[in-house]
């Protein structure tokens, strides 16, 4: 049998999401040429083929096959959560936040995500000569106060520093190490037919910030990132509901769209959203319309998708929206059984379409 | 009381190595102006005031404050090791080695001076944009080739893409996680007057091997990197020797020279070493006579620094002797109590000097 990831890339061609590519007939993905791409740090298709086709082979390991956001390992006795994640946002501060508190806030939510408690963090800076101090300084105050703020403990570092030109300024690597303090951990393997999805907040806050920050739109928009650190959200929803919460994940890089499509894959399920429920703020569309770009697939930084068994959904949009982070907590679509691999939307006017994973990026560079 | 850095910075102007700074009346180091420059990421004076002035009052925890190469954290009932490095050596490929395997040993080799065994790591890849995948397949080969070497599974990753010119080809973070079997750990503040500092083999031949095929050197060489996994030596250190092995480090940038310095400033002993005992083979002294470099500053990537108690120093020679990475396992010196965070070299001539740690770079991006 071919695994549901290779049935969709053959049918690349008929399920693209019209209005995201170049052209009317909507190409598959270019075969992956000689070199690496921007599109390959997209977060999509293509970062998929190349985590697929050469990273995976050579380090094939149990852990890595999940492409989880982060490995479950025995260590020592003990069950421990490892996650690393690299921040190259470009520009390095934005409204709302900087790239400290975004490599901070990035891992601790991808250890909540595995329903880990976050614990410890390390960080590796990778420095352009020339960096002022003041910024590195409000970079490094931003980080501690994340940390602060998420329970963690900055324990080991690292500093390099590269001639001029060859960094853009400053690269943040932060790994995190959580701890699995509950028995039952959300997974996309327990997703099931019939579950809700959940989203805690408004999509797309995070991209449109980046943009905004670049000079990259003719309008002015009042929005700042969401960058902010969900542990507290999570375990509000697994002290709650415990094992009715069947999955968890922050919609960074490539957007709703982009987690959606890697838990329907791994579930072997199908998403279905429907279109009149997504949060997207006005500011969020207006500069999307602009720009011609889908919010599904806009970077967040400070919102979760929750899937969570259908008799506790409002429960669990109960317990989100007591959190401030979680206030605009809403139901976006449910898990149907119908096409396996599958994220589809439903129009209000009764229309659907496929969200596919994009091939590259929308916005390259956003964490 | 001043802590004894600050004695030794203050005191700078009389303490310095000759022939390695720029006059005759070597001054004291620069005040660090408004911004990062190439020299912290030496290894050296530049980088340490870095990390005290700017990352460990933002981060101030005792993980970091002990300044070892990483950290001890209780996780889950269990005593585990932590290690974070960021490798942006140029050029990618070398005689020996490549960033990959590197970036692998760095950080297998750092869990191990902690007396941890190297269990997980994560890596971080930051790709630029054209990097020819045949360069990525032979680095990631080499990054798994060394892992298997090392018995660790690299458990999490990550790619982010930056544009032609924002990064060098490739960076990579490796970040270790590794457990403690033993009841006593090596640990710099374990080290005693009358104890023997021991080299694992030769000095110098990563740093000259990376000068060599960036064709700096006018002169052939026939030299390869040293770059390889320490944690078998370690081992067998530990098992045969138990708690006389007090302290171990990989000097790696900075040299030998920076690393016995952060250990004599931790333990406040004096190291002193004899001149004739140095281990440097011919090609990396005639590489470094011509560059006017010193051997003891340049960076190794497959030696070990070990203080071990006196009455067990044959011991632990023959049995680093009796590994293949440890066979030119040589006395370089020896602890006392005389200059407490001072490095000294005696010479055959009966004179002696302060092997001081060096304001900044002889060789910037070696690692």
């Amino acid at each position: 049998m071919r695994s549901l990831l290779s049935i969709r890339e053959e049918e690349g061609t008929v399920m693209k999401n019209p209005g995201l590519h170049d052209g009317p007939s909507c190409p598959a993905p270019a075969p992956i040429g000689d070199g690496v791409r921007l599109g390959h740090g997209s977060g999509g298709r293509l970062s998929a083929r190349l985590f697929r086709e050469r990273f995976l082979p050579a380090f094939d390991n149990e852990h890595l096959q999940k492409a989880e956001d982060g490995a479950l390992l025995q260590v020592g006795g003990a069950e421990v959560v490892v996650s690393t994640d690299s921040f190259v946002v470009s520009p390095l501060e934005f409204p709302g936040g900087n790239i400290g508190d975004l490599a901070v806030n990035g891992t601790v939510n991808d250890l909540a995500m595995m329903g880990a408690t976050p614990r410890f963090l390390t960080a590796g800076f990778i420095l352009e000569e020339g960096l002022p101090f003041p910024i590195l300084d409000r970079i490094l105050a931003a980080m501690s106060s994340a940390a602060r703020e998420a329970g963690v403990v900055v324990a080991a570092g690292d500093t390099k520093v590269v001639e001029v030109g060859k960094a853009d300024g400053l690269f943040i690597n932060t790994t995190g190490v959580g701890t699995v303090e509950r028995g039952v951990r959300p997974s996309p393997l327990r997703i099931r037919p019939g579950d809700a999805v959940l989203l805690s907040g408004p999509m797309g806050c995070h991209g449109i910030a980046i943009l905004a920050a670049r000079g990259e739109l003719a309008m002015e928009v009042e929005l700042e990132s969401d960058t902010a650190p969900l542990h507290e959200l999570v375990d509000s929803l697994l002290d709650q509901l415990g094992s009715a919460v069947h999955a968890l994940r922050d919609p960074t890089r490539g957007g709703v769209a982009s987690a959606l499509n890697e838990m329907a894959v791994t579930s072997r399920t199908e998403i279905v959203l429907r279109d009149d429920a997504l949060p997207v703020p006005p500011a969020v569309e207006g500069a999307c319309e602009l720009l011609g770009l889908d919010p599904l697939y806009v970077a967040n930084e400070g919102i979760l998708v929750a899937i969570v068994s259908p008799d506790r959904t409002d429960d669990a949009l109960a317990v989100l929206r007591r959190h401030p982070l979680g206030r605009g907590a809403v139901q976006v679509g449910m898990v149907t059984g119908d096409h396996p691999g599958l994220v589809t939307l439903r129009t209000s006017l009764g229309g659907h379409r496929v969200v596919d994973l994009l091939s590259g990026d929308q916005l390259p560079r956003i964490c």
